[in-house]
């Protein structure tokens, strides 16, 4: 089935508003799950409603919540986000960085008491179409990453997610899990029977699990490097980088020390810098272009591989997608049918 | 030869003086320096002198120059390093920004027109030390990491340093190079007569390079990661972010569009980050020693390795190194007294 942004978005607001969300919040987790999905990255958009129903369903999760500013100053605030679901108050913080920015010239906002908020990128980008470079980093629930030296997951996939805007060009946008890969990997070479490589994943004893099944069974998968002698202690280190930022600052739960049945306490970290404050209009922007010109001619190492820029498959997918529509796959219409039957809220997409 | 800290300091000091360093400019180049040697990163510390004597003489690097504060907001400020070193416009921009976010709770500050500024680590340490949070990157000089499917050097190093204030125990420390490895670990191998791992550098064809003097000949290293199967394109993000903080935001040159013989330009950034503009006084450091009790408590894969915290290894050496000295190697101590002999300084040091 092939729809529009718009229809899925109408879709994923109608599930939503049955779970009892209130209006406010609607919008923005509807057009934040849907920007993943269009821009390629299925893994964070309509399939993510699978894990927000089960939270939703184990109490784990509020869908009715007050999203307050705790505490604020000209360059800097609090935000709960009510134990709801993250992309409404990431929405909010964002909005709130972008906003001080402006005024300020820089501006960092801290999110607690929150959830799975979907693509960091999509809130990094906000700040880029707004002029300015955005910065967003988010804990995870649940550990899934193993320090270097050890055989326990006690981090999580904690991404981080940066945006700079230029001008001729896409703005640059990295999104990234500090992981050596995604979870998702491994899932697909289940699908696809085949091992993976040694440094993806690791085994009880910290050995390399290659079988993507026991992988995902373990759920310890490496920091990005992969091993020691690849500098694994460096992802370990950017992960609890992006813990401290985004669970210590707020003072949300960090996934080593929570209780998995507890209710959901997911910090983020968002931040928003004006290059205007440092240079003249423009000069930020003209200097990126020539940036990522150069990248993008880079001699190649295979002819017909370009040398890409961070955000550009995604951007590209974006493009089409725009065009041509949202492929959604069988497992994921069931999904939606399944949550709308469920919830008794209408099943809104046709062909 | 073994030398306390004070010692190594006044030595740099009367070389940095025969070159002709302003006075102002002499203590804090001097200081980060040995903090570097004080914490095992000799490759950062007195041996740089040597590139920095290279760089004098062709004149890349002026020793005469003025330090300004080129634009300034209450949060934000650039700073012009005026053609010489980076350490005393770094410790200036890092100065700035801890008293700035003293009073507004968050600063950033970039330099450009500056040299290579010792360990990044140094300045993010300085905001610990006054209980903020702190972030320093650099951009280099010398192209030498390798974007995702090039097969030629377009950024630097590029490393990020970040440190956050505890309680109970150390700051958290990171202190990384965004490439798999440093380019000194190929002069070890090659010294050791050793192949280095694969994933490591590059050849001219963009193929692994295992030879490690064939390697450094080449200068081509890994963004972390070190494949593309293993995650290179987020080490190759980083670094691209790295450079567009430390390049872009001040307006410094690239490494990739910078002729190799005119002077340098590189640029760094800085920020400070108050944990008491979010939580109340002393809830972040507790929470942070929580988090690194709880990784050095983490199973470990090894019985015989504990499971460390970025910037363990460092602290434990500037520890033994007060109490027992500075260990310099003959080839340090060679170069110290060439130095010294060459520039008229007096040479101090005796065992």
């Amino acid at each position: 089935m092939n729809v529009t942004a718009a229809q899925l978005e109408e879709q994923l607001a109608a599930i939503l508003r049955a779970w009892g969300s209130r209006e406010a919040d609607i919008g923005p987790t509807a057009r934040v799950l849907v920007s993943a999905d269009l821009r390629g990255i299925e893994s964070h958009g309509t399939t993510m409603m699978s894990l927000y129903d089960e939270h939703r369903r184990s109490g784990k999760v509020k869908m009715d919540r007050d999203i307050t500013v705790v505490r604020e100053s000209p360059v800097t605030a609090l935000v709960d986000g009510g134990g709801g679901l993250g992309h409404a108050p990431g929405v909010r913080a964002m909005d709130l960085a972008i906003a001080k920015c402006k005024t300020s010239g820089l501006a960092a906002v801290a999110v607690r008491n929150s959830n799975h908020y979907g693509a960091a990128g999509v809130y990094a980008m906000m700040a880029a179409e707004q002029g300015l470079i955005g910065l967003s980093t988010t804990s995870t629930h649940t550990p899934s990453v193993v320090p270097t030296f050890s055989r326990v997951s006690m981090l999580g996939t904690h991404p981080i997610a940066f945006a700079a805007p230029a001008k001729r060009n896409r703005a640059f946008v990295l999104d990234m899990a500090t992981s050596t890969v995604a979870v998702g990997k491994l899932k697909i070479a289940a699908m696809q029977r085949k091992p993976v490589p040694e440094g993806w994943a690791l085994d009880p004893q910290g050995k390399p699990a290659t079988d993507p099944v026991k992988g995902l069974e373990y759920r310890r998968m490496t920091p990005l490097g992969g091993s020691r002698a690849q500098g694994s202690h460096k992802g370990y280190g950017l992960a609890a980088m992006v813990e401290i930022l985004s669970s210590l600052i707020p003072g949300a739960a960090t996934p080593a020390l929570h209780d998995a049945d507890a209710p959901v306490n997911v910090g983020h970290f968002f931040m928003a810098i004006d290059p205007k404050a440092f240079r003249g209009e423009g000069e930020f922007e003209a200097q990126l272009d020539e940036l990522i010109d150069t990248l993008h001619a880079a001699p190649r190492s295979d002819p017909a591989q370009p040398v890409l820029v961070a955000g550009d498959p995604e951007a590209a997918c974006e493009d089409e997608r725009k065009k041509n529509g949202i492929p959604l796959y069988s497992d994921q219409v069931e999904l939606l049918q399944r949550l709308a039957r469920e919830s008794g809220a209408p099943f809104l997409l046709v062909n």
